[in-house]
């Protein structure tokens, strides 16, 4: 199967987060192919500058080339609902292909979150969107242990 | 402020984990003294030979030593009280001492969660201890920005 991960982010390799990231990559190869897509450009540069508004609208833009016609699209957002790392191994079970999308500083347009299959929330708590990318992958690798009877989520 | 983050964790260097902790516990310093205690002994590993009670019994003894008389103790938990970052911020707000616990593989004893003053979570998802420390850390330092009027928060 085939995970995308798309965020609001320079991207770029850091010493921070990038070994944790592409650990979580690795050890989910076995069970799936997850390709993390950061996506930064101008429009979402001068979308920050204007507010709130003009910033999530310049995220579904730069989100819309990424929308998966044919796939499951998960937008991440904290007004979600709540989910558990089973209600994520329902998720991907027996999919070809899932699109996960992480909002950017402002969050997600709403008109951008109908168009998602789901809108999925790991709490209250504020992340910043790169502590956010973690999570999400280590919630896809242990969704996928789940569904593959791999022992890392006992 | 001091606040301790008492985990049951081997410990050691390793390096996924131990760059993301050092940068919370650094950008952390102007605000508070953060003192990470990871606890792992010879009664935690007989404990989990043996199953959940004697695990977490194990786990509460580990903790025993590092609960604070004078200060206040904060028990992680998937069970306890969902919060957001604001509350987390007002746990914190004119405290002398925080010390927060992360059970282990098998959760909390209950009667040391009741011995805490309160019982958080951080939403429904399982995260790997070690994920939860970072995850916690950059919580601490997300809160002592509001606490402290520092822009990381918006």
């Amino acid at each position: 199967m085939k995970i995308k991960v798309a965020t609001i982010d320079k991207g770029g390799k850091d010493k921070l987060y990038t070994p944790l990231i592409e650990h979580f990559l690795k050890i989910s190869r076995p069970f799936a192919t997850i390709e993390v897509i950061d996506i930064f450009n101008k429009s979402i540069i001068r979308g920050h500058e204007e507010g709130v508004i003009q910033s999530k609208h310049s995220y579904s833009e730069a989100f819309a080339n990424h929308f998966s016609a044919n796939g499951v699209n998960i937008a991440l957002d904290p007004n979600g609902i709540v989910v558990d790392s089973f209600d994520i191994a329902k998720i991907l079970k027996d999919k070809n292909s899932v699109t996960f999308f992480i909002g950017g500083a402002y969050g997600l347009e709403e008109s951008f979150v109908q168009q998602c299959n789901k809108c999925i929330s790991f709490g209250k708590i504020t992340l910043s969107h790169k502590l956010a990318k973690v999570v999400l992958l280590e919630q896809i690798f242990r969704a996928l242990a789940i569904n593959n009877n791999h022992p890392y989520h006992k």
